[in-house]
Formats: structure tokens, sequence, C-alpha cells
């Protein structure tokens, strides 16, 4: 509930956007498991700020100290503290917001659900937060791939351009060649370009990330509510800016009769049991059916643009908000270690709960 | 977890398509809430299969029994359980599926996590599991009604024929005007012909539907991984078939720049903040703003269909199978409400999260 | 929380005294387990009322009935809803409590809480609740006793009267050989003969359970807020009447100093890991360390008696009430079972939550 | 579950002896409250090592840093995060315990459980992670104190010296005039005594720790599992080193009859609703009914003594273990502010669940 999430790996998260530090606390991760700073520091070099001409300027390290539950070089079963300091917060930006609430924000739900609002970066809403849940769900792919699990994230839309071809003909090793983390490298180049146009125009723009997921074993997810793409739904539509998710051929299957969307099952070479097609993206009746798990998430563009725009303030009068500060003109090249960390974070919960699911034999 | 779904306002359902009852106990329903059985029971009604020559033809009444909980017609706050007898089970008609799995269905991946599955008419893998959760969402509507908050679910879309209008040109009162639940009369006469045809053919389709929630306060939803959308995605996306869910514009959004995206906000002449435009469907930052929250939904269509289709058996053998037995061309009249139910659900748990938000007064 | 008990192995319990039924649902138990319905209804009958001279002449057959969740007799891994009807309610004999508070009973907090009550028979606040808490927690002893853990609950003290001997000298095959579940026959007529005195003066009488498990694995209970015993005091400091749990040597343990009560380590002759004595009830940091669990459980006398008492109305205002209606001069007898399910419960819940704790080899 | 604990108001802590640092997130307090850290320091002031001669000589200043979830003096709904540096760590001391199974200790528990240990200072598994449980209790309280409980612990009985009247009787105010916590001063110097004894000793002893909560309003705990009783057991229970606790008249409740246990009720001059008695320590049902809540805790005496004791080791071979290291030869002073805060965390929770019992009025 609330800041925490999972529910045996869990993470809990804590920190404002010009705060101290923001951190998490990683709990119910088996004793036993490396814990490969490196890889977890590099999932936040790529959700960092400042990492590329087409992000926001704020520059932070984000460097990820790790407090509590490893024990030479293992976990031990006891809770994973991260810690991440903040460095450059501007709080100044802000003091012309202390009193306003910004369009397509959530300064005013906020102000109207707790009375209380810290204005400075956005407080606790800031997607600031998500370098928290980027660190903790590293750990929960460290996990993952131990047991043979990877999970890929790549920006498949900005505004207009799409990549044309479907995942299963891309390299997905070749996401972090472009900046915008776009693995087809043409689309990429016309993605940097409207991003840079959108920059210039102090205006933002949105876009799709896909999800994909190899390796999986057949029977994870629980069958009612917690099936796998409700969890996944959950987790990933927490993520800020995220306004919709589809699974497998999503939307496209209602297009589809039963006829045609059911994929067919047939035993491999290995007497491994798989399907023909792949429309349902890899879960039947909410349960991993051992197919790639493939999921697309939509992005609204950025609330933050350097553009003048009517609003109120918390006297509920008009005002005229200039454009100020720091942004990222579009958010999806970020967005790809959030949306890896989130996906690892339900998998590793919905694994561990398998463990459960029938007698010893 | 598992057979649970909520925090505060909470539902646990219990029962296989075949077996002697299927049922939920509702926990966390504040006292002195009139349970008005009759809106329950409608509300199932409306669920309930055979209701209409378009869905499947199984016989049950779906009579739904309060067992506890109710005093003199009020909630106590004690677990009010509701129980619905199963009468037409047929499960003769599944003899043959006992050493299949059906292409599209759970059976192949219940049988993975658990190592044993009951096969009549799918077990708790079948949708008949949603007549306990819209008998437990009822109460949930009763409570939310008692607040003002109303919510509206209606086809919007069956295979290729959509509504073409937005919902807020639409009479939501006539949703149950046509036997698909599609308030636009015009669109409902051409999906009753689709449907119709794909019965004929043994086929089945897809479709979304629109849900719409209209009275909400500002202030509901929890700012990090239990935002509004996030809790909503996690409820709908476990109804089954559902493979996507889009919040105000969805996937439209990435479509817009921020400057045309960002809803600005005004106060209106009774005092009230209101936004000009509702791209966001009623949330910012995972917290009602006020404004009608809005979704759309993505069924696939229905895995059962009356043609034979290749698939293997519990020996991983290739076997034909022959379409046999009751089937539902088309779920989507049968899904409103469930959609309301599991909206609702959602949104009382909120509301009574929203209570603990601050300190009184 | 609230009607719900556990985190992996839960029950939701549901009912209230003179309701149509009383019941639970237990969720997570692993599928592939023999569910025997005659165990479940052996321990429900050692519950149930008018089972013997000294317990309330109620007379309920408690049969438990199963809805789902189980295929040809074994757990699928679905919800298991079993259900028990109310039969002989005699809520006549509670009208003249409709505007009282009983003293020791919880009519004055309910509706403190709730500002409603079903006061017919206690409502949901009636130790009937039990019966489901027994059904559920069977289920939970049958997943135990696959994998050679035994629980034992008996009659330590009523009153004045107590057991002279630890629980290694006696036969705990042989708890039910008398009607007041006391396995030390001397005690057992004695204690008898206390509460029919009890009854005949309208009066009656509390004392002590102690539970006793054998065949505990090492490594069961969480290390910090889930210890073990914490757990263990959760579930069964919810029972009704209890007042108070003490772990192996429990307040004793304060006499002791650490040179005394420290269980030194040896290794048996087959290897494995024992203690020379075992003060600590069977835990260590809260964690099983495969000795036998001990604990204690105070329960104080019955809060029903057949004797007038002064107290207030709803309006506040001094009554006396007269002693009217069917007691349990002493409810120890029916609290072995209650006391057996709680304790199966947890330590289900606690096995669940083990194969989770490091990586497999 | 694990680390968290609580369900509405959270605490979740992390953090081993001798690792960079201890800490928690507080999850679910409400906003507004001001966050006093004076208060918050003191209480961790209580318990930290080093305070006085009759407790262990580790020195720690346990400064209370808050990372998050306050601005300008107030929380906001956000979680906040707590962090206590660790300083006077001497991991040196414990190498020799390395591969060695401490009695009365979790090494072999914890071992068995997760197959890796941290064994510096006992790790996770040390008292020491109680430093967070205060810090996070202490905004508990503080949220209480706004509403008028006021929380109470202090030591009862050190081994055989005991407190000989009732906690009425006493001046709470005065607890801390004593360095063993104990309001009565002639009893307090012969429990300094006893303590000074056993340190000379290298020995350690036990007690009893008595918990009074005043102010408390009728209405809070939830009737079924989680009474309120219930849920102080869960967290009392587990403290380190707690073997039992007991509400009210406890184990003695036994030794009276329903018509001696009974509290009458009356009404006061104020038209409150009062008992005559207050053998039930404060609930009815599991619910607050308004009296003092009463409870007494048994701590069994510190497992580390200075002593020689026959043990094993990690390759179960017998051993004997040298006593070295600091320790506390009792650490009952130490732990009143413990019992507050996990007394204060636990009303908390009740406190916010109280806000969603029954519809507003």
């Amino acid at each position: 509930m609330q800041n925490t999430f999972g529910n045996l790996f869990r993470i809990t998260t804590f920190g404002e956007s010009h705060g101290t530090a923001i951190g998490c606390v990683v709990d119910g991760c088996p004793a036993g498991l490396e814990i490969d700073l490196d890889f977890i520091q590099s999932q936040n070099n790529r959700r960092k700020p400042g990492q590329s001409t087409i992000t926001t300027q704020r520059n932070e390290s984000d460097t990820v100290e790790i407090l509590s539950g490893v024990f030479e070089g293992k976990s031990t079963g006891a809770p994973i503290a991260l810690l991440i300091k903040n460095k450059d917060a501007h709080s100044a930006d802000y003091d012309h917001l202390k009193d306003a609430y910004r369009p397509g924000h959530a300064d005013y739900t906020w102000e109207k659900k707790y009375g209380i609002r810290d204005h400075r970066g956005g407080g606790r809403s800031s997607a600031r937060e998500t370098a928290a849940r980027v660190a903790g769900g590293a750990i929960a792919q460290l996990l993952l791939k131990s047991l043979g699990v990877e999970i890929y994230a790549y920006v498949q839309q900005v505004y207009t351009e799409a990549v044309p071809v479907g995942y299963d003909v891309l390299d997905l090793s070749s996401i972090d060649n472009s900046i915008v983390r776009c693995p087809h490298l043409e689309t990429a180049a016309k993605m940097i370009a409207l991003i840079e146009q959108a920059k210039t125009d102090g205006d933002s723009l949105g876009g799709y990330v896909r999800g994909v997921v190899k390796g999986m074993p057949a029977g994870w997810g629980e069958p009612v509510f917690d099936k796998l793409p409700a969890l996944l739904g959950h987790g990933l539509l927490s993520i800020n800016a995220v306004k919709g998710i589809a699974f497998g051929d999503g939307f496209e299957s209602a297009l589809l009769k039963g006829s045609q969307h059911n994929d067919s099952f047939y035993t491999n070479e290995n007497g491994t049991v798989r399907t023909n097609t792949n429309h349902a993206g890899g879960t039947l009746g909410g349960i991993s059916n051992g197919e790639d798990i493939i999921f697309t998430l939509a992005f609204k563009p950025t609330a933050t643009i350097m553009q003048s725009q009517s609003s109120i303030n918390t006297q509920n009068e008009p005002i005229t908000l200039e454009g100020k500060g720091r942004h990222d003109p579009c958010v999806l090249p970020r967005a790809v270690p959030i949306v890896e960390a989130m996906t690892a974070l339900v998998l590793a919960d919905c694994y561990l709960m398998s463990k459960t699911n029938r007698l010893a034999i």
C-alpha cells in the first residue's frame, strides 16, 4: 500500500525531489543472491538526469549506497536499504510555484488530499522518486537473471515516429546504442530530431515504451485478482505519466476473431510446449505460459513545458504561469530503466509466490 | 493477494464453474450502509448467462443470498458473505477436455502452476467467478452512491463497429436499452448483427468497454504505487479477457504535445476548481482531481469457439479439439456490470483510505 | 486485516451467532493436499456446543460443508470455502439485551465502534465465530501433518486446579479421554467437579490451556516483526477470552539468570542439533530451532453468568441484568481445538513463507 | 510482513548491528502532524547504549536524522525516513563467533533459515534494530499525543524484586528518575543492586515491564483477528527477549470467577460510561472501552553473558564459548522506550482504522 509495492518481494520508497535523499528498502529478497552494485548503478545511470542533450540538465550523479542487508557481497535475507543523496536541487527555481497549481501536475490534487504540499521540485510527486524504484528493481533483476529471465524495454514511439517492425526482428542488445533508447536506428534518429525540436519550442512529447521478457517459466501469476497482467498493470501504471498499457496484441486484439486470436499449442523438438503465435503476449488466464511477455505503455507528454500557461493559484484565482527551470522535453529515454524496474519487481514477487503453489513432491 | 482484492474495502471470492456454489466475502464495508439486495440482484442479472440471444445459453438465475453482516437492512461492520448457487452445470460437456489444453484458455497454465486442475467448465479459471465480484462490487456501488459517486460502463466497440461520439453526448441512463449495452442505438444494432453472425459462424468477437465515473471528489488515490489509475488497472486487468486499459486520451495522449495535453485549471461560478479539458481522464499525479474518470478496456475475442482447433493433450501430443458446449460469441454485454463492480471496489477502497490522509481539523 | 488472518495461508471468516450461517474461505492452501473432511468435522465436533454436561446446551451439529477448492479429494490451489449453517439459535432469549450492555461482553464497545449492533447471541462478537476458524485451521493441520508437524493443546488449569507435571510426562494422545480435555486424569476429575459447581452456582471459571507442537523444523518464523512467538501471540490472543500468552518458561523466565536460562546446544547421535533444555519453548530470535514449541494461554472466566448484575442500558442509565439463556460455565474444554486451529494457521503460514527465504540450490 | 509492521500506520526497519546505519521508513502518518525531532531523539536517548552504569558500554549517540516526509516542521503524508548511523561497532570482538552458535541467540536459527549469517554483533538479529522502532514509534506517539492518548512503560520487576503496588498509585511522570526506570524508588534501588551484582558475576537478569495507556477512546481495535490485545501481542512479542504478555489481570484472571472478573458499567457525573473495576485491562471483545490499557511483559535474562558456556560450532562440533565483548546485564531499563514505541505503533494504526468503521454522519 501507499509507498510499498509487492507482496513477498517488496520495495518501500521514500524521499522528495529537493529533500536530503531518496531511497528504498528492498524486503523479501532471498538470501544468497550476489548483489552486483555495478549493475544497480548502471541502471540508475540510465535513469539519471543530465545524461544526454535530450534530457533535463539537472546534474545528479545518483550514486547508490547500500546501507544494509548485504554481507560479503551476498544478500542475507535482511532488508536491503539503498540511499541516493540529492545534490543539484535548485529549490529557488520553484518559489514562484509555491502558491500556484501547475496544469498537468499533482500540485492541486496533492493539496486537496493532504492540505499541505512540498512545492519544491514537485516534492514527493516528482518522478525523481523513480530513482529509488530503479535501484530496488535492479535487485529484482539480479534475482531474475539468476533464473534465466531477461527483461528489456525500449522506446517504440515518440509522438508520430514509431518503430515499423516487431521486437522479434530487433537487436535488443543495442537499445542503448542511441540516446533515445530505440534499437531501430533509423527511427531513433527521427525521434531525436522530434525531441530536439520540442526542446527548442519549449514544448514536450509523449510516446510508447515496449517491454519484453524472455526466458519466462510457465506458471507465474495468480489466477484471479493477481493475474500477471493485472500486477504488471498495477506496477507500470504507477509510473509517472503512463496513461495506458496493453498486453500482446492489446487494443488490436479486438480486431481479431477468436479463431484468429487463439494461440494454438504444439510441442517442439525438445518436448517443450509452445504456441504457434503469441497474440496473448505470454499469459493465459493471467498465468505465464512460457512465451515472451510483451506489453506496450503509453506516456503522455511531459507536463512541464517552457511556455506560459493559464492556471489558478491556491486562492483559486486565475494566473498566468511562466515556463521556468529545467525540464525533460520527452521522458521516454529515461523511462526505459524504470519500466524494467517495475517489471522486475512484479516478476520477482510472482516467482516467490510460485514457490508456494503446491506441495513439494 | 490471490483471491482477495482491496486494502480497506476488500472482497474475497471463491467457487468454481461447476462446483456447489460461488460467492464472496465483503470485508471493511462501513457500518450503517443500507444494503439494497434488489440492486445487488439487478447487477447480477445484467451479468448472468442466458439473458439474451447474444449470450451463452447456460441457464442460471444467479440468485444472491446474504449470509451475514447485515442487520435490519444495514451493514454492521461485520463481513458480508454473499452466496450464489450453481444450478445448470453440464459437466459432461467437458469430459472430452479432461486431458486437453484448449487454446486461449488457462488449462495449460493452471496445470503447470498447480499440477492439478478441475477441468469442468474451466473450474476456477472460468469467468463465472466474476458473478461473485459483481455481487460484492454492488455493495461498493451502494457505498459510492451514498457519496454521490456514479459509475457507468458501456460497450464502445465490438470488432470493427465503434461508437462514433464521446461519452459526454450519450445518454448514459439508456445503456440497458439495447441487449449489447451500447447507448448509441444505431451502433448497437450493428454490433448485434456482428455478434449474431459470429455466433452463426461458431466464432467470437472482442471489443472495447468504456468506463465513466461521475461525481468524483478530488483527493482519492495514493500518490506513488497506488495511484488511482494503477489500482483501477490492477482491478480491471484482472477481469478475464481484458488485454489493455487506457485512461483519458490513453494511447492517443502520445500524439499530443504537452501544450495541447495539459488540462488548464479555472474556477467556476460556484467556486469549484475545474479543468477546461479532460485529456487526463480525471486524475493528476494518480489522485482524482474532481473531473470525470474515463477509461477504455480492450477485450480479446472469447477463447471458446465452436470450430475445430489444433492443440495438444496433457501428454503434450497433438490433438484436434472440436467445438462443443455453450459459449458466448462476445462477452462484452455481460462484461459491463463486471467493469462497474471492479471500478466500484477500487473507488470504495480509495474512499476509505482517503479518510486517513490527514489530521482531523 | 479485520476478518482475514495470515499472509500466505489465510482464512477469512464470516457469520454471526444467530445469522444464517458462519463459515470461512481458506486461501493459499498449496495444491495437491488431501482434504480429509472427516478430520475437519472431528475438530469441529470437539468445539461444538452441547458436547458434554459441562458445556452450553445449545444444540448445533456444526456440520461443515465444502463449497469449493477441492477436486477429487485434493486441494487445487483455489480458495476452499467452508460453510456451517446455524440451526438452534434462540434469538428471543436475547430480546432483553437489545438495549443493554452486558458486563464483560463486547456490546458496549461494538456499539461505540460501529453505531449499530446485532444483539442476538452477541452477533459477530460471539465465540461462535471460532467454529469457522476450527474448520479452516483443520486444513492447516492437514498440511502440517503431511510435513510431520503435530499440534496438541490441553487444559492445564481450571480455576485453582492445575496439572502438577510437565507436558513431557503426559500422554498427549489421551487428551480427549476426559470431557474437560485434560490428559492428567486425576486433575481432570477435580476440574470437572469445579465446573459443575460453578454451573450450579450460575457462575463461571477460567484457566490455562497449554499448547505443544512436535516435529518442528528449524527455520520457521521471520526474524523481526513476524517472529514466531509474535505471530502465535497475534493469532492466539485473538481468541475470545484469552488474556495472556507465555512461551517456554514464560513469566517464570524472569526468575532465572542468563546462565540458567540459556539452552545449550549439542549434536545428538543422528547429527541433529538439539538443546539440552528448552526454557525458550522452541524458538531463538523468533525462529524455530527444532525443539518443541510450548506455550500457555490464560483464559478469563466466561462473561455470561446466570446471576443478576448491575449495568447500564444504551441510554447509559443504570439497570439490573438477570442471567438468562444458555452459557458455558467454563470455555476451556471447547477452546482446545480453537487453540490448535490458530496455532496451525500460524505455522502453515510460516511454512509457506520459509519456502521463499533463500535461493534454490 | 517481515520487516514492515502495521496496516495503515506502518514502519519498515532496516540495518544491522555493525552495518553502516540502521533506520526506518514511517508510512501512512497523516499529513499536518508537527514532527518534534527533539522528542524523537529523547526517546532514542532513553534506549541508546552507554546511558548509565547498568547498561552495555557501547558508545553510540544514536542521532536520528529525518531524510524525508517533513516540510516546514510538519508531516506531508509522504513517507518519513529516519536514519541512525552506527559508530562504535567493534566487529573484531565477534571474530571468534563467526563459526560458533551462541546459546540463547539467533545464530543457529538464522543460519538454518537463510544459509548465510552476518555474525558481527548479531547482525540483523541484534536488538540494535529496535533503535529504528523507537524512532518510528516516537512519531506514532506524537500522533497519539495530539489525540490526548498517553503511553507509559516502566520496569515492574527485575529478577525477584517487584514493585509492590499497582500503577494507579505510582507517579508515572517519575519513571526516569531512576536509571532502572522504575517509579517506585525503594524498589528501584534494590533492582539496581541486583543488576550490579549480575554485572559483577558476568551474568544477566530478566524481569517484567508494565505498560499503561491513558486517555484511550472507546472503539479502537478490530473485533475478530485484529483485536487490540492481539495486535499489541504481535507488536510487543516481536521485541527481542520478550517471552510473555498479559492484559489486565492476565494470568491471575483465571483465579477469579466470572462474577468477580466482570467489570460492571456505570455512567459518571460527566455522562461518560466507565467500569467500576478494570480487570479486563481496557478492552472488551478486543475493542477499547475507554478505560486504561494495562499489560505486563516478561523478558528473559539477556542471552549474552560473560561466562564460559558449552555450545557447538557451525560444523556441529562441541565447543566452549568464552564470554567476551560488551553486554547488558539487564535489558529492561532500555526496553522501556521500545515497549512504548511498539504500543504507539499499534494504537496509531488502530486509530486510523477506526476512521473507516462507519459511514460519516
